[in-house]
């Protein structure tokens, strides 16, 4: 058997063919790697354009320029909860979030003197949104929260939390780094001010690419935090305040733009609905098999409420040797440790475990989740 | 004739044979698209350290480590003027900077009470270091350059002004998007404590990657300024101090981290006083043909004090008819307009009437020139 690779909340490895014949064409060309700056460029104005137009289309954005082009949710939250949170305002977030959030709100907190408040989660990740109203003060500005936990795999109510948040006129911002490509994702039926997405997980583009999107107006709120030259009202030394130049200053990651156009129109082409089908099928079976053998799985055991992220600690073998084992022994990729998420390893209990994560896309098949369940099988019959 | 591009101030757009095969190559494989998130990707954790020595031989930095990605030069700017100054320090800089250092300052002017002051330079960009030493207050903290107006072309006198600069104390911070790849720049020599860098012109590598270098022991003055996951010291809510992940949140470009690595190794291999050799070569020629066509030419005409930039006014025709013109009739491209750089235009006097800027790369040709020059010829013969 070759290499089976279960990291795909890491990054989806293995990118569709159209988008890497693309991505080829493009670079074989070798005479239009230009950038957008000048007016003598339309084919690359023109691509910036249709995947802006592509992606506000997948999430129901109210524009194109709505659609801000970052080099990953990282930055994204960074850029976002610095240009709109002010000393003295409080956040409202959750106890399952990736140091994608954590991390910027803890700076916040330390330099800025923001105050966060996490709402509770359930021990398998669960949130009750009926929480939020008494959590609310008057200057609570923002709720953020991830759409799953990379950790748990547990889908978060972010409807109802944001339905919520909104009644009280608070801004809604929504991490879906582990959503984008498997669930729908409607800007305006989740009530969601601001979307940051990943290129490289779900969505199936290139490391490097990524953005958030902006409801309508909500860009009045926030400030500009990263400056530069835009190509745009060159005269000022102030950051034009139109978008998406407000918040685009720098060379743009051209070729990460194509994949993730590409890699949209493929999606599409097969359909949302078909690939979480697909990928909630590996997970009930993995889930299934998993239950045969003495492993404790964290986070929800119901694949409906899940995206396709199954986190165990086993009890007779540290996490990071039996990732080490099935890489060794089976070729198998897994992670192990905190996965960036020391706060739902909190919530889950495992801090100090860690756990082994086994993670699926698209091209993951039914024959290497047997594989990989047989493969558990051996290890723990011993 | 095909199209002639001569606006590689902006990106070089025709990158290396070389380098669009291991590009192409690494895509086709489409089984490696992993990123530096986990244990069991090997080939991805060499590819990055690799493409850190690399440049940390390239610009004589004291250690791989020292070398932080980033998409751009813009962000580093953000990033290392964010994290180096507090309420009440005082900057230096110039009056040819690009908006990339123009307008984080400005924004720091306005936001958090710094203040700056632009060192004088002559209309053509030349600058007298000896002006700095009386323009030094107790709270000067940090003297910040372009190696090169974008504008201009005008080289500036920087190991001179970073000497005085160290003699008092002062971080020196060197924007080198217009000089590497094309000047040496030997961290020590020019006593830079932290260099700026852009992937996607002299460097000859993709767009969306660039970033910057530390001198030794300068990363303890930088407080981190984005934040996030960085798959090390998970368990910690404070961005880890340690370097490179201090700087390095988020998932890296890694197809732009490979274009690098791959373009650098081109550019040793020719060795860079071959390139800066036949750079200066066009720039001269471009120079002399110009001086027999009725144009007004920006900056020094001195071709060994410049990089390979020319701007242009025309006394009977705007700036942007004329790069319209060169486009339209003779498919070739230059940038018309302020270039991302009032300051600079400013200094040169042509904040109002813009200019057309010529600026050549290591596969612009002599042929290439001369055409350009004809085309200038009977334009202005009309």
């Amino acid at each position: 058997m070759k290499q089976v690779y279960l990291n795909h909340a890491a990054t989806s490895n293995h990118k569709f063919d159209a988008t890497i014949k693309d991505l080829t064409n493009y670079l074989v060309a070798n005479n239009n790697l230009n950038t957008n700056r000048g007016t003598q460029n339309m084919a690359e104005l023109e691509l910036i354009f249709e995947a802006r137009q592509s992606l506000a289309d997948f999430f129901r954005a109210p524009d194109p320029a709505h659609i801000i082009f970052t080099p990953n949710a990282t930055t994204s939250l960074n850029m976002v909860l610095n240009g709109l949170l002010k000393t003295g305002d409080h956040v409202l977030t959750t106890a399952v979030e990736h140091n994608a959030v954590a991390r910027p709100l803890y700076m916040l907190e330390t330099e800025k003197n923001i105050s966060v408040t996490r709402l509770c989660c359930e021990q398998n990740g669960c949130l009750d949104p009926s929480q939020i109203e008494s959590l609310i003060r008057p200057e609570t500005k923002v709720l953020i929260m991830t759409h799953a936990s990379n950790v748990l795999g547990t889908i978060l109510p972010v409807k109802e939390c944001f339905k919520i948040a909104k009644e009280h006129g608070i801004i809604t911002i929504l991490d879906s780094a582990q959503t984008a490509g498997f669930l729908p994702i409607d800007m305006e039926e989740l009530s969601i001010d601001v979307l940051a997405f990943t290129g490289h997980k779900g969505l199936m583009g290139l490391s490097g690419i990524g953005g958030f999107v902006l409801a309508q107006n909500i860009e009045r709120l926030i400030d500009p935090w990263l400056s530069g030259g835009t190509g745009s009202a060159s005269l000022a030394l102030k950051q034009p305040d139109f978008l998406p130049d407000k918040f685009e200053p720098g060379t743009a990651n051209m070729l990460g733009i194509l994949s993730l156009k590409s890699a949209i129109q493929q999606i599409r082409a097969i359909g949302l609905k078909k690939i979480e089908t697909h990928e909630r099928t590996l997970t009930a079976r993995f889930l299934a098999g998993v239950k045969e053998i003495p492993l404790n799985v964290l986070g929800t055991s119901d694949p409906a409420q899940s995206v396709p992220v199954v986190s165990i600690t086993a009890p007779t073998i540290d996490s990071g040797e039996l990732s080490q084992l099935l890489f060794e022994r089976y070729q198998i990729i897994t992670r192990s440790g905190l996965h960036c998420s020391p706060l739902a390893h909190q919530t889950a209990g495992t801090l100090k475990s860690g756990a082994v994560r086994f993670s699926f896309g698209w091209n993951t098949t039914i024959e290497e989740i047997d594989y990989t369940l047989n493969a558990l099988g051996e290890i723990f019959s011993e």
